[in-house]
């Protein structure tokens, strides 16, 4: 990777950030190096958390978004964490780039992460290139992510503003609840709103609202009906994205969000770091053959792990990598 | 938790497991303890993998299945890590657990595996259940898990022989393909056969397989329709499973499937290890002041995460936890 690509990328050269997100995606060391210029100059953007199960819509939301935003002028990130997305491209049977549009609108900068490989660093991942993104002068980035309240990006550890999407008649929306995403929602959207369902959908959603414990002065979860495809209920949703900014900055919850966030990625940081000293230490076939006596059953992987882990926290001085 | 939990859970006492899974889940260290013990005693189940996108009926599947193995009088458990699966119950909305016909039945044991909280954790959470069901006996453990192609629980890592479960009109079982999901299948099952589009999407797969290169000798991975709501298809499903098994053992491949579970299982058990390590360094209040420093971009969080993990890797010992 050449050399000042900070510079470049804080003055909004597009072919340098997007060369900086490959060499993140790449793991590369320099990488990591450009990231650290980068941060003190981040700070600035306003993260949106797109998330719901696949199929409600979540990509023809976050087009929409583009669209409204920009005519305010507003300059977009876009990261795609969702393998369902259009935005990853690539599809195998011709589903191409539905967002085309946007690929020459010099505001709008759309950036994919592919899903494998980044087992357990999709976070550390989807953090890095929101940096980058940031440090490009961003003014809003929307990170789009499939979400079935498993392990994956917890996308509202991330964002500033959660949006979760729902539509009508999934019938894995309600069961999804119990996953914690309502916890993580700040904006509730029921989008495909035209569908059988979506106001008996709603209703529910209201109850089990209603159920969490409000104080005085907490953000009240809207629930918008909304038809991402032509538009409907996207006025409501930019205008509750506003209101909930305005919130956390007013209850001082922002700094708290991102004391949040900041958590998460030294944490990602410190894991990413230790997984390269552990691997250095593998390296020598070690690995191999440990495998080997673990499927014979004549050591247990909890022993052969403290083995290890010993090792490294008191022998053997991990090399420096190249 | 109690001591001995060993023998009973060798005998196939259902408390004592129950006990055990639930002090894994917990992450006590006297779980680590009686897993060490029991290790050894496994590696004797068959362990079949169940995935798929929610609401294509993954779980109806696996319930035919245990049917279907209960009349050939095996021993079964099962794993589910699918957050919208019914065997997770204790939904909200009072979608109470459809498998409660298997309840009373002593050659079945369901368990499911809370999404939170299990971050990066869930495939050794998932493979200590599999190693306890294996212990107390089961022939067959069946593992259900939610597949969108990102970063959770890699079924087929996990398994002897996967099954990935479409059905049509979803709209994301094509574009899941292209995350993987095609390597990971040895059957695949096209759920809900009766609807429109399953023989088209039969013959999208067939076109899909027929572009991965086959050498004599390989499995070749079949498409089977069905409707596991009545049963349409299981026979086949069933003969598949066990033709699969054949081949592994006969090619030798199973051998090499185990070591890649062991691998798999050592890195998950040296992480957890090494995050154990870090959290105790940064249990001092260290973590907050990091946080708060890095909210204020007065450091960024590469060059905080390396000062730590220097800092474990070299100076300070970590205390022994209780």
């Amino acid at each position: 990777m050449e050399r000042d690509l900070t510079n470049k990328i804080l003055a909004g050269d597009v072919r340098a950030g997007a060369r900086l997100m490959r060499g993140i995606e790449d793991d590369l060391p320099e990488a990591i190096e450009e990231l650290r210029n980068l941060y003190t100059h981040t700070g600035k953007a306003y993260i949106i958390g797109i998330t719901g199960a696949p199929g409600v819509g979540k990509s023809t939301l976050v087009d929409v978004l583009i669209t409204s935003f920009r005519k305010r002028k507003l300059k977009i990130g876009v990261v795609a964490v969702d393998p369902t997305s259009p935005f990853t491209g690539g599809a195998l049977l011709g589903d191409r780039i539905r967002m085309g549009k946007h690929a020459t609108d010099k505001g709008v900068f759309i950036r994919s992460l592919a899903s494998r490989g980044w087992a357990g660093g999709l976070a550390r991942a989807a953090l890095s290139i929101i940096h980058v993104l940031d440090a490009m002068g961003k003014d809003i980035i929307l990170v789009e992510a499939v979400g079935s309240g498993q392990g994956e990006v917890d996308i509202s550890r991330v964002a500033d503003t959660t949006l979760v999407v729902l539509s009508p008649g999934m019938g894995d929306e309600i069961q999804m609840m119990k996953a914690g995403i309502l916890e993580a929602a700040d904006i509730f959207v029921i989008n495909k709103a035209d569908k059988e369902g979506a106001e008996n959908l709603k209703l529910q959603m209201e109850q089990m609202l209603d159920m969490v414990p409000q104080v005085e002065g907490d953000w009240k979860t809207p629930i918008i009906l909304a038809q991402a495809v032509n538009g409907k209920g996207l006025e409501e949703i930019v205008k509750a994205i506003t209101a909930h900014k305005r919130h956390l900055i007013s209850s001082g919850k922002i700094e708290h969000r991102r004391k949040e966030r900041a958590r998460l990625e030294l944490s990602e940081a410190i894991e990413h770091s230790l997984r390269l000293h552990v691997s250095e230490i593998l390296d020598n076939g070690r690995f191999q053959k440990l495998a080997a006596a673990l499927v014979m059953r004549q050591i247990d992987p909890y022993s052969a792990a403290e083995e290890i882990v010993k090792e490294t926290l008191t022998g053997k001085k991990p090399r420096k990598s190249g």
